[in-house]
């Protein structure tokens, strides 16, 4: 069960906090031959290329001096700054009922992962969040973590760069930014979610009734890790939620999400009606102690908004949405996700798990953007989360969906204004409802502009969108596209060390250095591998053009034959 | 050689002009099932869904009634009603010296088109453009049969529309809009390019050195309109140019593009310097007999402009505009293009074939984007539209390339101030250079963009850019996201027929019409291959969220149970 991630010409690099000297920051570097000149002897002179520093979501497994064996889970990379910071208690037994009785059943002994820690949580009126330290003026070892993460290499280079470790304490504390970080998720490298900093994306995995095994679902997290994913969601609604999810969260070196709603609606067995909020409660505090990071909750969803969608071409289309809607109707009463908000914060408080403000009410077609339905719900959510701050939980809001170009900003500016600057996580939004099969590119044109107007994390989307569940490889479609639509707005917006890439490639594709512009790229295997259909040629050119019309040979053959090199 | 392009449950229309009710405009027509309610009986009922039309860039290929034999070519649509107009006479030989040898040379027989028809060319002093006739007030047959095209069945569904065959004509007379039309190529369907319009994508096929045969090019072409591309540009550098585009233009319904340098270089064997303003001009008049409805022509490259291009990390990555810039050091002159630009558009406004002036110095990484070169080489593109108006030759502009989003709107502005609005045409612009093999993607969202900003035409880009030539699954993809790109840009432009087909296909999602969702899609085989992976159910939901999980399930549920339907 030996798990490896390698990339091609690349070796792990460590680079050291200042402020705590014992953090160790892992990038990814990928080495380049040299350029070579020919002079008019025909002498060859080389003159090296830079390793290029690349932000590294693959953890441990991309570390050749590191075995991880999945049944025992990636290092504990944070336990100790966890337990050095005195607040946390290690607990006799985990707190939910549920937990406990999924523990006794031998039933599942073959199942589960076997290397379970007892679960940490706050002590008693112990405030224990990044954003509880960031308000007390604390910078955390996470903090100066994705200060370096952020940056790569730019100090090396020269490059200025706004971001220091102070700077990402101020955007936690004032809820900017988000640093999910379970005080039982220890494996997770940290990571910063805010309008600052780098553009992420998260990915979804996760079985549904009968299909796919937990094997393959681990499979799929790793997978995503190894092209980019910077958060990962577990959506599953099928069988053995709970163990799936511990052996996700124990290899995952991202911070993990989930829907709580989907667990707790599978514990009745899908009846809508017989939800409760004490069972909800029990899913919560069962998945807090598991070590998932973050959890999407719709308390956005009010009795008095439901009927706004009435109107839609296509109606209600967030799961959890459609859930809570139903439930409020049956009951003709508020949400209990709305009305136990505060006390959901407490629980959440106690681990430091955040909230993603879900929205239950987002659009699922074009005709349907910007409607009253949708911008009722960001109202509600902007009260949310300034009620999650006051109880220093971590906050950010997801946004849409299915929106026309000239409809995106509109999305951006209402959130900033209705939610405080609360970070921005859109799904897509996808530009046109016409192109089932190509959703990633239809969601990866808005996902570009969204990103670029301030949203700090794009939700994936595969090819299989609408149609059918996720496969491997249409997760590393979605992954890499939507690196492609981060990185794309992370240019716009001018992250100092954004532009450090392409211009590398470049530089390599203009000197026909063909492996260094691989190996550069988001998929050094596809590339190579489209590449060697052209049956290619040795030289200077390629069957692309063939020798008379290379361009790019043509202008190097005038650089020297008319320059004054 | 019966060749057919088979669309799933559509039917051919034709719509009827008013102006001229001999043309026919055809179009697609999507059928789609009833929708069904169920009441509180368990009785349905049917509800009756119209069909959708959809422009259509297939030809006589999807008309059931037309056999097309590619060996005689498409029926020649619009020969009445040139020769009706009485200005244009048939000659008795082809014009070119070159080509004159390739029909007597027999070691070819095999290779060509048997049914050569004799060239057209206007008769002595006659003005045969688009942009002639325009600017004297006449709208033609082409100019009322896209202005049917471009509104589809607006007008049967009550939806007004600015696009009047009046319309029409003062674009084209003002040069916002080229309606290319080539009395060559009476085969093509009337189509227009311009900001007020649809936005239109452009495909490039065409074998090099080695690659590829005729039939396999042909194949491509026909592929390329059955996917919707509304004009194909065949850039060939290999074999058997002359004979290869034969076959394209005759079995095209789409207006065809080239650039002539390419073959011009492929008759001196590749050897730059060899060229002459002559054996141009000859190839010119050749590929203007054989139907080529529009010219790259890359008259902007200037001597005191190619040193511009030194400082950048790509150089010059236009194939044409490092020929040319090769050509004016070499001989330490003009180029023969811009000296003899007026020459050029005295050839081409005899047989009304378009110039798109080629954009020689376009960036070739985004570190190279909206440079001094290329803007240099803008402002003479701005003076070439003038001189090309001058003598009633339709004209457009081609445009970048590389462009990071924060640089895409100053190309757009400029282009419009500095080209007095005539349509810009550009190859995406790929927003990061970091994604080879997903280079569709990255120039899709650049294209969404500059699309939205007035961008008329948008030219492809596939899976294998900077890595290999297209193939035929290359050639689907490519035009695939960049109808989304155009559409996209359309939606957002608010043109008044675009968002029929979305809403269609989202009651149709929202409902379970499955069938119906694939089919109104851009590509329902893909739709359907992908659903098919999930083993679905025949239910009212699908194993992506299994019946508990249904958003849309659930959120019909409601609308039944809780209100008054």
């Amino acid at each position: 069960m030996a798990e490896r991630i390698k990339y091609p010409r690349s070796h792990k690099v460590y680079m050291q906090g200042e402020l705590y000297p014992d953090i160790r920051v892992g990038m990814r570097a990928v080495e380049q031959v040299p350029s070579v000149r020919i002079d008019n002897n025909g002498e060859k002179h080389y003159t090296p290329n830079p390793d290029i520093y690349i932000y590294d979501t693959s953890g441990a497994f991309s570390d050749t001096k590191i075995d991880v064996d999945l049944r025992k889970g990636l290092p504990r990379l944070r336990e100790e700054w966890i337990l050095g910071r005195g607040d946390v208690e290690q607990l006799a037994e985990v707190s939910s009922k549920y937990g406990r009785a999924r523990i006794s059943d031998h039933s599942l002994d073959s199942l589960r992962f076997e290397h379970i820690a007892l679960p940490y949580r706050a002590k008693q009126g112990a405030k224990i969040t990044q954003m509880a330290y960031a308000r007390g003026g604390i910078i955390t070892r996470e903090m100066e973590y994705v200060a370096i993460r952020e940056n790569m290499n730019c100090r090396e280079l020269g490059i200025e760069s706004h971001i220091t470790p102070e700077f990402v304490r101020r955007e936690i504390a004032e809820g900017r930014a988000v640093l999910p970080a379970n005080i039982n998720h220890p494996e997770a490298e940290p990571m910063i979610i805010g309008r600052n900093f780098l553009v992420k994306i998260n990915t979804n995995i996760g079985n549904s009734a009968t299909t796919s095994s937990i094997d393959e679902e681990v499979e799929k997290a790793i997978w995503s890790c190894k092209w980019g994913g910077d958060t990962l969601m577990d959506l599953s609604t099928g069988e053995n939620i709970h163990e799936t999810r511990e052996w996700i969260i124990r290899n995952c070196p991202v911070p993990v999400g989930t829907v709580p709603i989907y667990q707790a609606l599978e514990k009745v067995d899908g009846r809508v009606e017989d939800l409760t909020w004490e069972l909800y409660r029990d899913t919560l505090i069962e998945q807090c102690e598991q070590g998932v990071d973050y959890f999407t909750i719709h308390a956005g969803i009010r009795l008095k908004n439901v009927h706004l969608a009435d109107k839609r071409v296509c109606g209600i289309v967030s799961r959890g949405g459609s859930i809570m809607s139903k439930w409020c109707l049956v009951h003709n009463r508020e949400s209990f996700l709305y009305n136990h908000f505060d006390e959901i914060c407490d629980i959440l408080s106690q681990y430091d798990v955040a909230v993603s403000l879900g929205d239950g009410l987002r659009p699922g077609c074009i005709a349907d953007a910007n409607d009253e339905a949708q911008f009722a719900e960001l109202d509600t959510l902007g009260e949310l989360v300034k009620r999650a701050w006051a109880k220093d939980v971590q906050a950010f809001i997801e946004g849409p969906g299915h929106v026309p170009m000239h409809k995106i900003q509109e999305n951006m500016t209402r959130q900033k204004e209705k939610c405080h600057d609360a970070p921005f996580y859109t799904l897509g939004p996808i530009v046109t409802d016409i192109a089932p099969a190509y959703d990633h590119i239809t969601s990866a044109i808005g996902a570009a502009q969204i990103g670029w107007l301030g949203t700090a994390m794009l939700c994936y989307v595969t090819p299989k969108e609408h149609l059918a569940l996720p496969e491997k490889e249409d997760v590393r479609t979605g992954v890499v596209t939507y690196k492609i639509a981060a990185h794309a707005a992370d240019l716009a917006k001018g992250h100092p060390a954004a532009q450090i890439r392409d211009n590398a490639l470049s530089k390599a594709r203009f000197e026909f250095r063909w492996k260094d512009q691989f190996d550069l790229s988001l998929d050094p295997e596809r590339a190579q591998q489209y590449f060697h259909t052209g049956r290619h040629t040795d030289g200077e050119y390629c069957t692309m053009c063939g020798p008379n019309f290379c361009a790019m040979r043509l202008s190097r053959d005038i650089r020297r034959d008319f320059n004054k090199e």
